[in-house]
């Protein structure tokens, strides 16, 4: 475990928030907590928060390690930790466990208070503008009226905008990374198709399989091993696997014979295994609804009129799920609403994973753009 | 019906060949049938037999109708009829179901002789060179010692080139269309998702289903669904169905809420209902397996050496399961082997599904080079 520039070991906390909130949907859900996690140290005027939002399958756990034997720190450790692009000496960095997520955040694994047993199948379906909402409460709880910046990747860079677009005035800066102002047909296609094998598996059981002390893991198996080609691009899975066989000659059978499956059905398992099927399912909604300029009377450059915050937008070369093109949708948008933006395309094999990764050129664009943050919270 | 330029009603025929097959994985097929289709004449020095080979999902009902209440023709009546690209009124074509297939010929549907019972999973796992010495079988049935032309698209388009291969005296003539020298990693993990949903479907009984009247009808859904958004292009997929929604505003449950779900639940259900598990396996492993150039150090120029056909390719500009670029690896290997060779890339937004519409200059394109595979056949 290689502890320089890392936040070291960190203790999660969970915030418990005792109002009502009345969801997008029409449900209110009457309390909820929020897990989460903070690195730095907020600053006497509370101008150096940043707060970064999760993906898909993402939570609060973004830097750090929970204790001396864990083997992977947080998602995103090679972005925020001491002397890192989101600076730890310099920003409160918080990452937070969405609403409906599986990772302590009230969802469908938490209690319901209306029954006594866990939501299940029957925690509502949140959106994008409901987690900022959340997020808003959250950032009142921590006395910080207005973030230094919303960070995200993908998921995450859909929670940046909205939060501009609905908080105009307590955002100064939104860094929206492999994302889209909304899905493709494509992108919701391939969505539904995840659902479909979770909806199918006999063992989801209409969502409430944690009664029957079962998991719909063939499902969940199925859709991640889909979303996970998706997420990496054509040429960087060649030149990792190639037809590279695990034994030699074919088998003739079904089971593992190239590289390629052996590794997709590990990230398949392992998927299966920890994470939450109703939450998959819920997660995979806010993506489909996200379109904020939908309000706006389907004008993203209205939709950001009233903006405050000052953008930087990255996309990835060869990331097909959330191609340069649709970061370039909002970056057109930004610039005929007169909205600060600074863009870059990263040239990547990674596909859309790349924006978890260590490019070196992604890395020292973030850094950069952040080094100005700092100097903006310091004004 | 519009039965302009159609080859009309047609009635398949089932051959049998009582002569054991010995298959690349070793085992033996000791009789098999198949099943065919054929339109127009064989002329009297049988000089102009088109052989069309199909893809995935494909059979041996190319052209025409089964009976006149029959709603769709055959998978590929925009190029195979009286006046149409492959024209029957000068070409003998015959159009069959691959070994392993659903449709008549021996495949997991058919009484394994040796035990009297249906194959099922028991059938083996063939390959294009196994459908290749299968379909010279055929050839000789038929008495074609030379085909005039060998045609398909995507897996058939495999088969065209095999039989260049493995027969360069008995073919002057390939059309190899949306299709590619070898599957890539992608490719690969694609395919193996769709067979994991299958081999999971708890309904799937180690392929067996057949005896307990079963069919895993979720898995092949989801393979399918899956299958066929990889077939459409992201633009296509965009102007067809965007992000309209069934009805006014968003559910927030996991019903049908977008056309795009709609089409796709549709494609997947129809498919289920209709196509047999093990087939759908084993023609995607007969996809992975395919590398010609491997039994030649894996070089595709030194596998084409020997090649005497002439050949024309076509690539589909937003294909991205069989792009351009992989049909170039061909041409250039061709080129390379000093082969004569037609290469055209058609501007077309319906990706891979492309090799199967009507778009005009691909059309064109085709009947033009047929109009040569006729003038050479006349010489």
């Amino acid at each position: 475990m290689n502890k320089k520039g890392s936040v070291g070991i960190v203790v999660p906390e969970k915030i418990p928030f005792e109002t009502p909130l009345v969801l997008e949907n029409g449900q209110t859900l009457p309390r909820f907590d929020l897990m989460i996690e903070t690195y730095g140290t907020l600053n006497a005027d509370k101008s150096n928060a940043v707060l970064v939002c999760h993906a898909l399958s993402g939570h609060h756990h973004v830097a750090g390690y929970h204790s001396p034997q864990e083997k992977h720190p947080g998602w995103w450790d090679s972005m925020v930790g001491p002397g890192k692009p989101i600076d730890t000496d310099r920003f409160f960095v918080v990452g937070l466990n969405n609403l409906g997520g599986c990772h302590g955040s009230t969802g469908p694994l938490a209690e319901n208070p209306e029954t006594g047993r866990d939501y299940g199948a029957d925690f509502p379906v949140v959106t994008v503008k409901d987690w900022v909402r959340s997020q808003a409460m959250l950032a009142d709880y921590l006395g910080v009226t207005q973030w230094a910046a919303v960070v995200g990747g993908s998921l995450g860079g859909m929670q940046a905008l909205q939060w501009t677009i609905d908080f105009p005035e307590r955002v100064r800066h939104a860094l929206v990374i492999a994302s889209a102002p909304k899905l493709s047909a494509q992108n919701i296609a391939f969505n539904d198709v995840a659902r479909q094998a979770i909806l199918t598996d006999p063992d989801f059981d209409g969502g409430h399989y944690a009664k029957e002390s079962k998991i719909p893991t063939r499902g969940l198996r199925i859709a991640r091993m889909m979303g996970h080609i998706t997420y990496l691009a054509e040429d960087g899975l060649g030149e990792k696997f190639g037809r590279d066989l695990r034994s030699d000659g074919y088998q003739y059978g079904y089971g593992v014979e190239f590289e390629i499956e052996s590794y997709l059905r590990y990230q398949g398992d392992k998927f299966a295994g920890r994470f939450d099927a109703n939450t998959y399912l819920l997660m995979t909604k806010a993506l489909d609804y996200f379109d904020p300029a939908a309000e706006y009377g389907h004008n993203l450059q209205k939709a950001l009129k009233h903006v405050q915050a000052k953008f930087f937008v990255a996309s990835f070369s060869t990331d097909w799920r959330f191609s340069p093109e649709r970061s370039k949708e909002l970056v057109k948008a930004l610039i005929a609403a007169r909205k600060p933006v600074q863009y870059i395309e990263v040239q990547s094999n990674h596909g859309h994973d790349a924006f978890l990764m260590e490019d070196e050129p992604y890395i020292r664009a973030v850094a950069a753009y952040m080094n100005n943050v700092y100097e903006d919270a310091q004004s």
